[in-house]
Parts: C-alpha cells; structure tokens; sequence
C-alpha cells in the first residue's frame, strides 16, 4: 500500500479533550472479531467510575442520553449477554481488563488531574495497535515519560497485550504500578454479575464472572517486567501492585498479557485454556505485535481501498474497513451488532443492518463472512418462530433487534410490532448472497427460512380487494411515521422475498433437493404467495414518485425553517415525538431505499422525482441515511451532492467533538460508506456468479484515482478507476497488499 | 330508606375464598374522602407479603397482570404521591393501621393455615362499616369466636376506628395479640419511604414515613382494652404486644384506633394534632361508629337510588353511589383518580373520568363536590401549561394522566402523547358544570382554561385546506386505535371547545369581567378560533355515520368469531396489540360517545345507524364501554339491549370471581352506573339551571319503580317513576333519607 493510506490509517488524539475522551474511546476500539476492548484509557478516569448504578430507560432511541458523558470502558464477547429487565438481552460489558495505573511519589497519575504535556494517542489502522505517550511532569518536580501500546491480537483472537514503559526525564522517585481485573462495573448502569470470584498471586491475577444469563467468562493476566514484583495488593488482594525506586534516566518497563474465554466457547472456555493460551504466547510482546500486525496485513489485502487526492475521504474509508474487518468473524452463532460490539448502545442486538448495509462488503471481499453473517439467521430460525408465534402467526418472522437465539429483544413496542420489513430484509441478503456466490448448498439450506418467512407474510397480509393485498400496521425504514400501512418498501421487499423462495422452490425441484417440512409443497399456498406477491399494493405512482405508504400525502408539513434553524442538532432533538409522528420529516431514506437496493428497477427520471420529492423532508437523523442518498445522486451525475452525502456520512464517528463513535460506532454507516466508494462513486454494478461487475464510474473531481480490492470467484482482483475509466485485473493477494501505485 | 334498599346495602362475603379475597379488598374499601383503606384482613395472610420488591413495567393497561394475586393492602391520602422510575407519579401505599394478629396457646391465626368456620364479612354501604365474624377451630381444641368492626370515619376523616372481640366458646388458654403499624410495604413493588421513624410505648404506637417525593406522614395508633394491656414488642420494640389467659366462655374486646395526617395538611399534619383528634375521640368506639353512620346517613340522605323489583341492580348501584360518596372530597388539591384511592392500578393518576363519567353524578346530587372535582382543573393549570411547553406548543394541554400538579404522569407515551381529547373534555365539564348550575364566579374563574387550551387547539391543528382543518396524529377513547387523524369524538369536542371559549369571553365582555392575560382580546385569534370550530373535519357523513377517524374503513376486519371464541376473557388479551391497532376492533364507545354526550344533536335513526355499526366491533374491554351503549339503547327503547349492557357494567366489580375490583374500584363505572339508571332508564334530560329536568323514562320491565334525589338549585328533590311516569318533588333531606314508600 502507499505511503499515503498508510498515513491515513493513523487515528489520533493529539491533547487529551474531556469532550472527546468518550468519542476516542469507541473509534478506538480494537477487537479480533471474538473479543472487543473500547479505547479507554489503562488507568481510567477518576472522575468517571465505572461502576455507577442507574436505571437505563430505553428511550426513543433517537433523543436517548446516555449517562457516562465522559468515559464508558468496554469489553465485549459477541454472544455474551445479560437480561436487563427494560432493555431485555443486552451485551454485557465484561470486567475491563486494561487496567494500568501508576502512581510516582504517592501521585496517582489521571488525565484530569496531573500535568500532562507532549500528549499523543494513535490508533494504526493498519495493524490495529493503539499506542500513546506523554510527559507527566509529576507534583514531585520529576517528569516522567510513559508510552502505552497495546494490541487484541488478530493472531490469537483471545488475547490482550499491553506495554507499558516509564522512563524518567528529570527527578528521581518512587513509581508504583497497580494493575489488574476490573469486575466492579457495569452494563447501561445495570450489574449483569451473579458471581464474581477474583484472586492474585505474584505475577498474575484472574477474574471469573457468571451473568445473569449463565453465561460465565474467564479472565486471567499476567505481569512481566525486568523491573517491577508484581505481588498481590495486600493480603487476600486480588489485584497486583509493584514499585520501585527510580533513578535518573532509568526506564521501567512491564508487559501484560490478558486472556479471556466463555463457556459458551466451542471448549467451553475457562482458566485451564487461558492458561495454555497465556503459556503460548510466551512473555515478550515484540513478537505477538509482530504477529499481529502480519494478520492485519493479511486483512488489508484483500479489503484495502485506495483514493488519491482525499487525505479525509482516505481516512474515512480506512476508518470503515478497519471497524469491519474489527468485527469480521467465523462464528455463525453471533452476526455484528449495531454498534459493531464497540459501546453500550442499542443493547448489542443485531438489526437489518447485517443484511442492508454491511453484507456488501463482506460479500465482495470476504463471501466466508457474508455467510457467517447469513448462518446467523439461519442458526436463529427457532427464535424467528418464536417470534411470529408470540404475534400470533405460523412461519418465522425475524426480530427487529435480535437476541442471540434470534427472539424478538427490541424493548420499544413500536419498533418491535411494526418493523417487519427485517423478515423480507433477511430473504434479501440471503438471495444476494447466493447469485453473487451461487453457493447452491447454502441456499439449499436456505429454504426453511424462505418458505417459513413466507408463510409469516401469507398470514400478515390483508385481502383489501379481490387480488389485492395490504400489509398494514408497519412501521417503514423511516422510523419517523410510527405506524402506517402499505409502506412501498416494506411491500416491495415482501413481494421480492416471496418472488424468491417461489424461484427457489421452483430450482430445488429442478435440483431435486429435499423440501423442508411444511406448506412448501402444498400448490395452493405457492399459488397464493405469487398472487400476494403480485397483488401486493406497492405505492408506485404512474409518474414515477414511491408514495412512501398510504396517506403520506396527508401527513403534515415540518417547516424545517422555522422549526428547525439549529441544524447542528438532530430533527428528533428539537421537536416532540408527538409532533413528529404527523410530520412528513423523514428520518431516513424510506422510498428511496428501493432505487438503492433495486438500481435496474427505477428509471435515473424515477430517482431524479423520489429524491426531489423525499429529500427536502429528509432529516438524515440516522446514520443509515445520508450514504443512500449519496449513491443515489452519485448515479444522477450529481457529484456535488453525492459528496456532500458522502461528507456527512463520513464525519458520523470522525466528528470526535460532536460526540461521533462515543456510544459506539455506527457500523452499518462504515459498510454504508464501502458502498458509498465501491458502488457510488466507484459505479460497481455487482454481477452474478461467476461474471465480471460492470463499472460506471463518477468520481469526485478532485479524486485523482480509486483503487479497490473484490474477491471474484474466490479470486483476489484489484480495481483501479482513474480518468473515468475501470480496469479489473485478478491479483495474488501479496501482489495486492504490497501493489497499487 | 326501604328495608330492600338497606338489604341491598350488605356486600358480604361468606366464604373465606383464596380467589376471591383481592376482589373483595378492593370492593370492601372504606373511606372518609381524605382516608381511604382496602378491606384487607386485620391479620394479612401470612403467604401474601406486602413487602416484595418488584419492577412494575408500564404495559398496556389491558394486558397487565400485576403481582400479589392473593392479596394488597392499601392505605392511601389522596394527594400524597410517591416518584417511581417507569411508572413517574403514584400514589403511595401508606403504612398499614390495620394490623390487629391474634395468637391462641402459641398457633398464629392465618385465613390458609387455620381451622375457620362460620366465616362472614359484610361491608355495610349504608354506613361504611366492615364487619367479620367467624369460628376459628384452633389447634389446642379451643373455639375462638372472633368479631371485628371498622370504619374510616366520615365524622372524623382522618380517623380509623377499629374493635375486635374474642370469644372462647370452647376450651381454655392463652391469646396474644400484636398491633401496630406496618412500615414494611411497597407500592406496586416498590419502595417509596425515604425515611421510616416508628416508636412505641404502652397502649399506643406510632409511625412516621416520608416519601421520596417529601410528603410527610404520621400515623399513631392507641390500643383501649379491658382485657388487655399492649406494651412494646420487645425492648425498643416498635410495635404493640398482649396477652391474657382466657377463662372458657371468657370475651376479651379490643378497640383500636389510628389517626392518620400529612404534611400537605392545611395545618400540616403532625403528631400533636394527630393527639388531638384521638383524645377528641376517646376510648369508646360505640359513639364513634354512631356519629359515623349519621354521618353516612346524611350522605346518601342526597344521593341515594331505589329501585323496586331489581335486588342486584339496587345492590350495584348502591355500590357505585357508595364509592362515588367515599371518594367525594371538598379539597381542590385533587380530583377522584381512576381506581377512586382503592388499588395501585393507574397510580393514582386523575383521568378523563373525572368530567365524562363521574361529574353529573355530583352535578345533580351534590353540586359543591362537582365544583371542587372541576376546581382541581383550574388549580392545576400551570401543569397543563407545562405540559404545552413540553410538546412545544403555546397554551394549556391537561394531563391524560395528570398528577396532582397537572403534569403529564402517563408513562406511555401512545396515551400520553396522543390522546389529547382530555384537554377539550375539562371544558366540556366546566361548560356542563356552568349551564347547570348558573355558577357565573365559577366561569369567571375559568376564563384561563378556556382560553388557555383553545390556545393549545389552535397551534395543535393543521390547516389542511382553505377553511379545513384537521387534527392529525390523536388517539380517540378507543384505545385500540393508537394514532389516527380527525377523530370524530376529538374533534367534536374541540369544536364544542372552542365554541364554549368564545361565548364565555362573550358573556364577559357583557359582564365587565375581566378578561385573562393571553389572546383572549385579540379580535383575530377570536377570528381563528371560530373558523377552527367551524372548518375542523368531523367526520360526520351525510347518511349519519360518524366515522371514527380517517380511513377507518380501511382498518381490517377483527373476524371475532375465530379470533375470539372464549369471551370470558377481553380481546386485548388473545390478541398481539401489533393486530390489535390495525383492526377495526374497538376497546369502547367512541364515535357513539358523541350521541352520549350530545343527545339531542343526533337523531334516533344517527344513533340506530352508528350502534349497528360499530357496536359488532365494541369488545367493552373498557370499564367505560357498556354504560354508555346502555344509555344509547334505552333512548331507541330497547330495553333488553340496554339491561344486557347495564349488567356487564354492574358485575364489572361485583363479579368477585372474575377480579372485579381486585385492582381497585372503577369508579368511573360507578359514576356511569348512576348516568346508565338515572339518564338512561330514568330519561332524565338534565336542565338548565334554573329549570325543571324533563325525564322520558324507560324503566327495564321488571322495574316497578325507580327513585332517585336531585340537587335543583340546592334544594334536594326526589324522582320517582312509575307506570312510566315520573313525579319530581322538592323535600328535605331528612325526609328523603326516611321518605320513600
């Protein structure tokens, strides 16, 4: 790669910001996909404890503030959960185990409170380390110079490892070191612990915790240092401490390494494994950064986009695939959570996210992802069931906010009731999947979920009219209009996904594969799905416009001029829910989903009417928003517009001041922005299996060249668009990840 | 009274019945308008611990299954309120005077445990006395006959009167007896007490708590016996303990009196009042409950309704007139909330009930109780300003869940933020309230609210058209639509609102009053609300159809007959809400309150037109439902329809087995009740003040008379129909509390 995307792989925090501590915190997560550590700082803030108790409402999600405005530490296992008694399942925050907190001549260091100049904190994007140093010039009159790194290895996906150095510049005095496992805190205010059962001993320290799921999880560190007896703090401690006298000059250094595992794990987790994992990995840091890093080259290369000419846009995108291949995992029991297991909000459920915004990614650079992230809803079929027979329906019906067993776990009725359109959103992803990948078996295995979501539609829709039939009581993707009926998106997907299990079933009697049990082989449940799919009202105007359901005419104007001057604020902020509820204001794109996920579909004169109409009422209060529009004016020829979009996108969770990623990052916009680059501006129009994507690039003008990697077939290939023009070559992955120009 | 009116009088309860015994708690409430107390068992059960602490989430009030299904005690000041996390303002269940627990030769007395016989429990509604009686078969052999009595006296209000007596009729030994006050309880399981104080010393204790929102009160008990002396439990004890050896044939008697104040008392509570009134009130209970009796005496000397011919519906109304009666206050500070201060359901929060089911109740039988309900309105305007502000409109919205400051305490926001039509029903209650009683300082003191919300109106609606408006995003009183535009009943009322408005600031430009601050004298907001009260959409077609709102046409057919075989239970309960809101099913009258409201505006054949249409979709799953459509039916002359409805709504409490007031009394039921015998099957057509009511009787066929008493002008009169005539007749109070025939 260039020297200019590996400069643009460099996230830093160059002064330490209370406003923007909490914001750094979450765009710094670092994670190996099995297991995610917020960026929070190894010492802590005394000002911001971690384990204050409160009740966490779960609030119109768009006007929530979270408590914690200054700090929120944060580790995460996919997959391990508690049950909170408003929020329902949510991630839980695991005993943080970064803690490293020196004091010298009895001065307990904290970023408040000490003198700290020369302050630098970096992410690498590139190898996913996070490092940071500072002078402390300490009461005592000595300076001390500390330098902090740390990597959750790629390597070994369990593993912490942190160093730590203090070297004294001026002054002489004692340093003491505490370090640990910290199990005194919470999730959203809440203590998801039954048991919490810690010890020490010289050296090394452990921590076991069981949620109030039964999900138990293992933490043991251990200290190495030339310089420092890590011993126990006190009698009974069950955490370390360790000091020494510094002389002039002298540098202390130590290394902690930190593994944890679940019983949920294959092994069923546990201290013995740690132990071997700890063993393992020996007691020198060099090698595991080394491995580590070579891992995240690996990633890169097959991933890694390249824009000459926008250092931010280089940056950004960088952003993006560093958070997605963060999250990219092998375990088809979790998909990525909304935050992208970087932060407490949205409760760790999974959304139609996974599908709508990150699956293209996956599927064009990494499909064994995109599987496992389809596997999730195949595993989760049994709580879809559930789900639509809580409803009071037969067939799946896919949760809104999913739970780990797939059951329903979204705590606002409004959404959890009406949203429906995440069950034809999953039958999406599924069919995009298979004619990218034509992965026949995967689809084989499919057929349940198509034919049981089905049948959830057969019995959701209304007959209005002879051979007319209405999906009433939703809620669309704009969560803006609470409830209404024939939402064109929510139609448009559940007539495509009955198109797609009719063709599916139409192919597994072609293929002569088995079918699952159920109305799969009854004629007359197949007649009836092709005249729901056909007879669906769709709110399609003759003159091109999606009425985005019925009666949107009537909803009322929101005079964002005088209603809504303030437009550093979101729209959700400034008025009532109330009122909003009866306003045209849109959250996000609703109607103009479907040119998005449906391109052939609409006519450039269609897309031109549905953006003319939509976007003036269009808030973009969620981050899902503004990368839609940004493709769809992209298409227009529009790269003014298309990149102000894309602009907007962008800063979601690199506006550090603006709170960005503080309460976590918005994943579903980083697989948002891939799009905005690969499909937007890079023009890519996706090709069936086995063929070659169609290219009609629109570049903003002052991006001299794009470069970006697909996987083909299962073949690593480079693009490069420069002077409008695409070329498509297949490469080694090496020949990719050192190539480029 | 007749003696078949004094039968009717007895609520008793002759079986100890494990499934009964919350029911009849809640029906069994004694009261003096300040106090209000469930008739729960001296002792308490032993298996049913007050003490649990819970998270009582705010789910739809349909479906809730609220905890201590056996029993829950309840001891409640109107006006002294609690702040809980989900559910905001709730009135606070106050420390339980009632314990009074015997013990004989060791064996604890429990309703589950012991040996019981010959049980009866009576409320008395004639006099407000609880009595029960029965032969506890103790372990040792003995028989213990044991007889209570109690009152919250309505001579005394703030005073509870309590006696018990022992009888040996078998066998011989030791009783022990504990009293006191118990501290230890929640409401709706949780803990409201940030501080408990409670003392003892011989014969009396005392307790003080003060509750999270900092209401202060002071309960103290004092213990007469001839028989036994009551000294603290222990050293430092709180409570009250005795025992004595009891001879066979021996009678050992208790009285047991508890005064109960509260900071927010005008005079500010306290133990040195509370010592006042209970050395006012002596050591002889006898005095005590006579004065009471007279007391009630009195009140139902105003109140009271015969019917001859029809013992369960004497006895149902004489159960509304009761509650309506305990519930009755002459302290504006609060209204009559909706469990009338005899459960934990709704907190404790003042709904619509107030001016639509319980105000012409008062309005005709005891005016000044009327004016104080409406008072509350006034009082608490600031509230209802506040909550105009919150949804970011000028003006005053009232509460559809108003606390006892006029907030919103509705805790959710599909009520709260939407079913507006509260704020037009305040004034159609003062208007009601005006035109009956000619209380023209009354309206002179209610400019502001007029006003104030027809300020709110006009900012709420939306100009749709040239001279239409529309008033979007509401929920009418059907509950089961949650958001509709131009509800008939909603807009009506605003209409009606806002026509009140005008003619009240046109009578005071007559009278010189005064006008209030605010547009009230700007000609052209004068202007804007008379064109809103004409052009805003009602919803009224042409063939007499008042459609419910816009498009309920297009809401899907319930098909009740699959959908809902088992009619012992409600709708709401075999149906997911998410179907609930897009069907046609309806939880009560709600176009067909306009004719309730508004008789002579509708013809026989609208009202014949609208009950057929609507009423195969009305589930009565609201306690507010069945009376109205009584009415309704008796004015087309359909008798047997209309008693079919009126007893639904007279078992909806007494329907003992079935929860009835398990959860507290629906007072608004019983206010309903008095409206269904009096304006239904009495024909009464309510005059204006100054003139004679017209009544066109339709008594239910086996109805041989009705008699019912007026207020008319503040002079008492009494009805009397018969034979299909009704005689009106002025009389004094005495003479209709003994008249009759």
């Amino acid at each position: 790669m260039t020297q200019d995307w590996l400069d643009a792989c460099l996230l830093e925090e160059t002064a330490p910001n209370a406003a923007t501590t909490k914001a750094c915190e979450g765009a710094f997560t670092q994670g190996s996909g099995t297991l995610h550590l917020r960026g929070s700082l190894e010492e802590g803030l005394l000002a911001a404890p971690q384990n204050e108790a409160y009740m966490r409402l779960p609030a119109n999600v768009t006007i929530e503030k979270p408590r914690h405005p200054r700090s929120k530490c944060g580790t995460y296992l996919p997959g391990v959960t508690g049950s909170h008694p408003l929020l329902r399942e949510e991630l839980v925050n695991l005993p943080n185990p970064l803690w490293l907190a020196p004091s010298f001549e009895g001065e307990r260091y904290d970023l408040d409170r000490c003198d700290t100049r020369n302050y630098r904190r970096v992410l690498d994007m590139a190898t996913g380390e996070l490092t940071r140093s500072f002078r402390w010039h300490t009461r005592s009159g000595a300076v001390l110079h500390c330098r902090y790194r740390r990597i959750v290895s790629k390597a070994r996906p369990n593993l912490i490892v942190q160093t730590a150095s203090y070297t004294l510049e001026t002054g002489a005095g004692r340093l003491a070191v505490t370090a640990g496992i910290d199990a005194d805190l919470r999730t959203n205010g809440y203590d998801h612990f039954s048991r919490v059962e810690q010890s020490a001993e010289a050296g090394a320290c452990q921590t076991l915790v069981e949620t109030d799921t039964g999900d138990t999880v293992y933490l043991a560190a251990r200290m190495h240092s030339p310089h420092l007896a890590f011993v126990p703090d006190g009698p009974g401690g069950k955490h370390l401490a360790a000091e020494t006298v510094m002389a002039p000059g002298q540098t202390v250094t130590l290394t902690k390494l930190t593994a944890i595992n679940a019983s949920r794990d294959a092994d069923g987790g546990g201290f013995e494994a740690l132990a071997r994992l700890l063993n393992g990995a020996g007691e020198d840091a060099e090698p595991l950064f080394a491995e580590n890093a070579a891992a995240w080259h690996d990633l890169w290369a097959g991933c890694a986009v390249e824009i000459e000419g926008d250092t931010e846009a280089q940056r950004a995108i960088n952003f993006s695939v560093y958070h997605l291949l963060r999250c990219a995992h092998s375990d088809p029991r979790v998909a990525v959570c909304a935050k992208g297991f970087s932060g407490e909000a949205y409760f760790g459920h999974f959304f139609w996210d996974t599908e709508i915004y990150l699956l293209p990614f996956f599927l064009h650079t990494r499909p064994e992802t995109a599987k496992t992230l389809l596997s999730f809803r195949l595993l989760t079929l049994p709580g879809a069931r559930k789900n639509a027979r809580a409803y009071g329906y037969p067939g799946a019906r896919y949760a809104w906010e999913s739970g780990v067993d797939g059951t329903e776990q979204c705590p606002n009725w409004q959404y959890a009731d009406h949203e429906v359109h995440v069950t034809a959103d999953v039958v999406y992803g599924i069919w995009r999947y298979w004619r990218a990948t034509g992965d026949e078996a995967f689809l084989r295995d499919s057929l349940s979920v198509l034919v049981e979501t089905a049948d959830y539609w057969l019995h959701r829709v209304y007959p209005a009219a002879p051979g007319v039939w209405h999906l009433n009581g939703v809620m669309g993707p704009d969560e803006y209009i609470c409830l209404c009926n024939n939402n064109a998106y929510t139609n448009t997907l559940v007539a495509f996904a009955l198109e797609c299990t009719l063709e599916a079933l139409h192919l597994a009697g072609k293929m002569g594969w088995p079918l699952p049990r159920g109305p799969a082989a009854d004629e007359a449940w197949r007649q009836k799905a092709a005249a729901v799919a056909a007879g669906l009202a769709r709110n399609h105007r003759p003159d091109g416009l999606i009425l985005q359901c019925d009666g949107f005419d009537d909803y009322e104007e929101p005079h964002f001029s005088t209603t809504w001057p303030d437009r550093t604020k979101l729209w959700g902020s400034v008025v009532s829910q109330e009122k909003n509820y009866r306003t045209k204001a849109l959250k996000q794109a609703d109607a103009l989903m479907l040119p998005f996920l449906f391109p052939d579909r609409y006519s450039d004169a269609s897309v031109r009417k549905n953006l003319d109409y939509y976007l003036p009422y269009t808030t973009h209060d969620s981050s899902l928003s503004a990368v839609v529009h940004s493709i769809l004016f992209t298409r227009l020829g529009e790269a003014g517009q298309a990149y102000t979009l894309f602009e907007r996108a962008m800063n979601i969770d690199l506006d550090f001041a603006g709170g960005g990623a503080a309460e976590g990052v918005h994943i579903a916009n980083c697989g948002g922005l891939w799009q905005a680059v690969v499909l937007g501006f890079g023009g890519m129009v996706p090709a069936e299996a086995g063929q070659a994507p169609e290219f009609h690039p629109h570049l903003p003008p002052h991006w001299r060249a794009l470069r970006f990697r697909l996987n083909l077939g299962g073949t690593p290939h480079l693009v490069t668009i420069r002077d409008g023009a695409a070329t498509l070559e297949p490469c080694s992955r090496d020949a990719t990840a050192d190539g480029g120009n």
